[in-house]
């Protein structure tokens, strides 16, 4: 289970950053060619991984979502922290994937600013959408929810003007590749923070939303 | 159910008026592909929007799919209007809420022209073509009115000259944003007269074509 | 069924030409973003009708279909010639909806140039694909055959030289509107011969490849 | 079996080498929005053609693929030996019906150079991804697989950084268009040892992953 959660975050960051830096490299400046171009990489690709890890790990592949099915005490602490770290080594193993690929040094900072309140708000709107998608549609259609999570991030990276992280290993791992992704280091803890206030904040709404039964550990 | 449509509307048009500001500011000038990538924003939001919600409240997000509903006698006159209420408070909070993640004011008068009689032709026939659709599939394959309401907004964007709005709680809404998405006030009660016919006219049709039968109330 | 064929052939040529009108009064010049346009609001546009006429009239709107399915002895010759005359009274009659929305003359001839050989090869090769997949996947897969006609047709408006009519009343009705969708008058009569040919080869070919047996009328 | 994997596939080159061609004389040098037209035409196509062929031949369309299932013990060597040279001709008549569609030449020399390690990593990156991806849906969700493949194709196109041939008979074949889809002669050789290695690193990772069992010939 922890492989699938590295592996598929790997894969995830290495959608992520490298379908940006082909991207970028090929739109000729047209910062909304290439962000189309990364939303549709990123959102197929999202869809597919979970539906191939799906079956092994529940592919959270983010750590509000691990974090949000302990508090609801569907896994234990132990495996949440054990999800936690999967994730994140594979995020960045992702990123210096991408790297690879792409001919770019294994790591670098970003000096890409997302800063400000309208980036944190963005963050917060961004992984609270997602949590409710999350919840609803595996509740109601759980088959659907693949192509559901894949749906809302190509709708998020454009309705939110954080082009939405909502995943803190992923905000992580992105302040360390110097392209299109990238996050400045200094401007992650403010998108990590709103992403897991986002994420608590849908957990609540959807306890009464969906009228689900927290089980107690 | 309220809550379930003020959400869900809420979140339509953050989508709508959000992703528009983005692929406006990214794009350079160039209409066609800030069009697209809101038509893509749109079209798979709106699909994660009704798979989300569509167990909780059946998902209208649209005062004419409730009207339709009621006058089909699916729903009493007062649950109606207590949708519609959610639908025009929830279409309102989500404007702000773009606003606000893109730094804009909470509301302001929209100064784009949408006038003529191509447009409200182009409204008659996109809702038409909406409650068609949702009547058509909702009745032989229920399971797939998420994706072809989706599918179907997505081509409604470009088939019309109005860019297909077919919703009176947006068109309302959207006349208060000065952003790309906008309406001029002026412009929106055409819009919401040729909506509503476009409503009345598919409920008659369908009547006929699926033979239905009317529940009376 | 005659009046779904209808309307529903009439949603789909309003569709093909009203955003191919959109497109190119949008795209600046560039016809790869305005057939972008066309082709996703095409796709998808062509997946939502055959869900909602599909239980109706199985939603062929495309004579050669409905002459496979005659051929085959799968309907009536005459319901099939009444299915073909409401397939292209249906069809001009989109094309008419597309005009009026946009503002443009009710017809009008096209000028728009598509002749020599590899135009008719690419008709033939399209419409022998169509054939090929309609027949194979509602053998196997029946439910997501409104998926497969209309992603083929998204890839068959990109890797044909003729954008892939593949459909004899499209071609007739496409003849008389001016703009991005149109063909000249005088090259109907080839796109037709080669369309209804590859489709010949389809029958033929599929009822080996899929082991089909013809029912005798 | 054998004639629907030819098929298959060599309406696989046609779309990948057909709607790169008219990607590229449409998009006014605009590689990304080439590119984006390649990889939606691709994607979609891919899809159909598995849904189309699948229930007949398993729809491989590729020799690495092929080799997989030898190697597990599902097919016979002699089978897959005839599969493979299905894949090839297939592949080279699809090459050639391209051209065929577009005016072009039979078959030329590309002259488009893909060398250097990151392009050999890259193919080594999207081949294991490949069959990561058709093994994990295939032995979870087996009616999701034409959709999981085609998106897979579809985010592959951007994040590697030799836009994922991840094919060996495709490879060859590419070798022979001098347009956009095209590979120098020079470079196919190690694209192919890279797809291999990354199919075979592919098998080995998933049984482990999957927990699958190795029949025995």
């Amino acid at each position: 289970m922890l492989a699938a959660e590295a592996l598929g975050t790997s894969f995830l960051l290495a959608i992520v950053v490298g379908s940006g830096i082909m991207a970028e490299r090929l739109a000729g400046g047209n910062v909304a060619i290439a962000l189309l171009a990364n939303t549709l990489a990123t959102g197929a690709g999202l869809t597919v991984l979970i539906l191939t890890f799906g079956a092994v790990s529940a592919a959270h592949f983010n750590p509000v979502v691990t974090l949000a099915e302990a508090i609801e005490g569907r896994m234990s602490g132990k495996l949440a922290i054990g999800y936690v770290v999967a994730q994140i080594s594979g995020a960045f193993a992702g990123v210096a994937a991408a790297h690879g690929m792409f001919g770019e040094r294994v790591f670098a900072y970003s000096l890409h600013m997302r800063a400000g309140w309208p980036q944190i708000a963005s963050e917060f709107v961004a992984t609270f959408g997602l949590l409710l998608v999350i919840r609803g549609v595996t509740r109601s259609r759980p088959a659907a929810t693949p192509f559901a999570v894949g749906a809302y991030i190509t709708a998020a990276y454009w309705f939110t003007a954080s082009t939405s992280f909502a995943n803190p290993a992923v905000t992580l791992a992105r302040a360390f590749t110097p392209t299109f992704a990238g996050i400045r280091p200094i401007d992650a803890p403010g998108f990590i923070a709103a992403e897991i206030a986002g994420a608590i904040a849908a957990l609540l709404f959807s306890r009464w939303l969906f009228c689900e039964t927290a089980l107690s550990r």
